[in-house]
């Protein structure tokens, strides 16, 4: 099985640990020791081989790719031009991957998720593995452990595909943008509704047949991309299609419309990191009711809060339910519900074009 | 005039910024650039020149008044072989001065305390001294801004002593301790008391004469230091004779039993830096009503904090009324109503013998 890992995001929701230079797929924001895109790689071992998994990037990322992918083949670092969401990116990826072998199955990942049980989620790709061999478009479904209103939903059909294997897997009925919070709560009540993470497994040509069968331009593209890789003209021909390309997820551009998808469920400790509370859910509390990420907390009267300072010793006085995020050169402390407002404060520092800071 | 500057103090009220290796008169609190010992010695240019300036501190401190006080004669750092007290160091220093002229007037000041208006402190020295060379023992006497139990105070006879100067200067009726708070809004409301800052000036040899009468040994010890100062036996006797000092302050040891003492009030700006909220009173607050010490604030619904963090930017959202002391290997953050418990965050590292956070 191959593995293509997308690591092109720039998310700003974890500054000021999530920079320009370094998005936070590229940074240890929970302090474990591995960057996040280190963990993707270390959670895919015995399944995947090294010289088997692919990285997409944008340019600039690329040096930090080779800089913490030990054993990575260089040509495995796939650049983007530049970020043109995940269909084209992953599609690139399915051009440079049919050349070596169409009939192999492919694992697309986020490079910035979160997974506590690593067993858990090998044995789930195992089965949408499976699932992939025997002709489906597979998709890792997470049971809702609560009714989220950020991320989009997989509905599945009733009965188990009869497929070999130790876990379940479901044809998934439809795919479902982010509902409102009504809806959400109705899907976490019905039990037949996963989020989805954005991890899919199949076969190569099947994935470039759907791109071939929904979006025929795009596919067209790829396709010159994918006859220009051999010959020296691979730079020119990418630069001259790839600004042609739509800015368009899978999701949408592909997986929605897609027949024969298989969901597989998990329950793994899943998080998308999407804000800096999210430490709250994967970092056990300390004794005093504190989540310290990184740096020592000594603290009087203080609870609830997340901490992540370095080396650095924080004392808190009197303080309760604040995220304190120490990057060197910029220091976050916000109050935990009202964290959402970073993109604000991003947004603040860009207006101001103080990008040293961003 | 000669000066002499108190430097011996190991205040843990500023931690992490006051530290053992470097307490807060060595160290730039206020983020204006100098330290607050350089802030003590400058406010003096124009009535005590440097080679009469003197600087009383312990051994580990020497080095730092050497690097800090340009043009300093290395004599004039002057080392309390431990820290016993203002009675005590007044009298070593008083023991230098009489050998160069015990006529002249000497000004004894803390090196640790803020006053913003330097002009109307010069002032008020001036007044002062010329009290001092009318024979008398004077003391600035601060204009009390509000009930503050913190402090002792002065109260003041009715009648101006019929002194030259521009200023008036009144005889003390007596030297207070530090009253309770309806005693406090008496002292207030009344007119006549003022906060005891701990400046003192008179002739030398009056000082050493009220030594001699309130405190016979320690003047006797004092007049053996005074003696072995010209020969080479100083250090010994130093050594020998300092463990038998008494310790206790010049207020309780010698100013409360003191005659013709005469209080020059001041309303100068003055403050003793005793927690980070006296930081409040110092520094303007921005457009968003923050007290931006050190580093730049942005904010989002934020008021009322305190900021110093180096070269930091700070962000902060939707928090009011902290503390932020960021000392670059300790960040302390705390409620600002809460800020004197940072004592207890000071003996838990002591407790725990974390002697590199001290």
């Amino acid at each position: 099985m191959y593995a293509v890992i997308l690591a092109g995001g720039v998310g700003t929701r974890l500054w000021p640990r999530s920079r320009k230079h370094a998005p936070k797929q590229f940074t240890d924001i929970t302090g474990c020791g591995q960057t996040m895109i280190q963990s993707t790689v270390a959670r895919l071992e015995g399944l995947v081989a090294t010289g088997d998994t692919y990285v997409i990037t944008g340019s600039r990322y690329a040096g930090l790719c080779t800089d913490q992918l030990d054993g990575l083949p260089p040509e495995n670092i796939l650049v983007e031009p530049d970020g043109r969401n995940t269909a084209p990116a992953i599609a690139l990826a399915c051009a440079h991957l049919q050349l070596r072998d169409p009939d192999e199955v492919v694992a697309v990942l986020p490079a910035d998720h979160l997974i506590q049980d690593a067993v858990g989620f090998q044995n789930a790709l195992r089965q949408a593995e499976l699932c992939a061999r025997r002709g489906y478009l597979s998709v890792l479904g997470i049971e809702p452990t609560k009714a989220h209103t950020g991320y989009g939903y997989i509905q599945r059909e009733g009965r188990p595909l009869p497929v070999a294997g130790d876990l379940p897997a479901f044809p998934v009925k439809r795919f479902l943008e982010k509902p409102d919070e009504a809806t959400a709560e109705q899907f976490l009540a019905d039990g037949a509704y996963y989020w989805n993470g954005g991890i899919f497994v199949s076969r190569v040509k099947r994935l470039l047949a759907e791109y071939e069968r929904q979006m025929p331009a795009l596919f067209a593209a790829i396709d010159r991309i994918a006859s220009a890789l051999a010959s020296n003209e691979h730079d020119s021909v990418l630069a001259e299609v790839w600004p042609t390309m739509p800015d368009i997820s899978i999701d949408y551009g592909l997986m929605e419309g897609a027949q024969e998808v298989a969901v597989v469920p998990m329950q793994v400790g899943w998080n998308d990191m999407g804000s800096w509370d999210a430490l709250e859910t994967v970092i056990p509390r300390d004794e005093d009711g504190n989540i310290p990420v990184e740096g020592e907390i000594l603290q009087l009267n203080s609870r609830g809060n997340i901490i992540a300072a370095h080396k650095q010793l924080v004392a808190l006085i009197d303080v309760d339910d604040l995220i304190v995020i120490d990057s060197g050169d910029a220091l976050l402390i916000a109050k935990k519900d009202s964290i959402q407002q970073v993109k604000q404060v991003v947004a603040k520092l860009q207006a101001a074009k103080r990008s040293e800071l961003l």
